[in-house]
């Protein structure tokens, strides 16, 4: 069982990696946590950065609670949802975890788009996590 | 471990129950399948009918995979979404598992608008399957 874990630094998903964490240990399988961006630019240098340093952070959650864990920083230039989605594809991918929070300046939960791409476009289980 | 199932019908679901099962032996957990109607009206009653007979059929599936399973019918007069989500807390369910496959008359597929309530307003991780 592989689980895909779409991961935008620790602070923003303690809950997802605790569920990930949960179906890991549930289905004896393995992780690996993906953050993707578009890149290019030379802004994208810090972010790029900022993000395996977050990635590592999540590792190594996930390696003290004994699951077995593989980092993925995607920078291949396409939006978010549809990178996670053919990456998934491509690693043969069992479920992919995401979160759905995201709210509007007045404060409404809203529909993040990348989570609306992944589970309409997935071809495996998707869970979404607030 | 309490996995809450949205159910329309075995035949429309394969996929899903498939996943519930899945879950329910990985978490040692019970199923609660539930179907969500508004209710009122003579014609309803033959619907009650059809969704009685659709949730035996998808408790007879559980039973035969070994899965512990309830069944219930909502007619408590709200929008499945709503009425799926207060159920799922009412029961201290842990995990809701949906399809969420809905296309529009051009073919194209659409996020069905019982699956972004419950998403967006579950207290627990949501499953969607496709």
């Amino acid at each position: 069982m592989k689980i895909l874990v779409g991961y935008k630094g620790v602070n923003v998903g303690k809950d997802l990696l605790k569920i990930a964490v949960e179906h890991a240990m549930a289905f004896k399988g393995e992780v690996l946590i993906v953050t993707s961006m578009i890149g290019g630019g030379k802004a994208e240098q810090v972010k790029v950065k900022d993000a395996e340093e977050n990635l590592e952070k999540g590792k190594k959650y996930f390696e003290e609670k004994g699951v077995p864990c593989k980092t993925h920083l995607l920078v291949r230039g396409f939006e978010a949802g549809e990178d996670i989605v053919n990456f998934a594809n491509e690693k043969g991918v069992d479920e992919i975890i995401i979160g759905v929070k995201s709210r509007s300046k007045v404060g409404k939960l809203l529909f993040g788009s990348t989570a609306q791409a992944v589970i309409l476009q997935a071809e495996c289980p998707v869970v979404t996590v607030k």
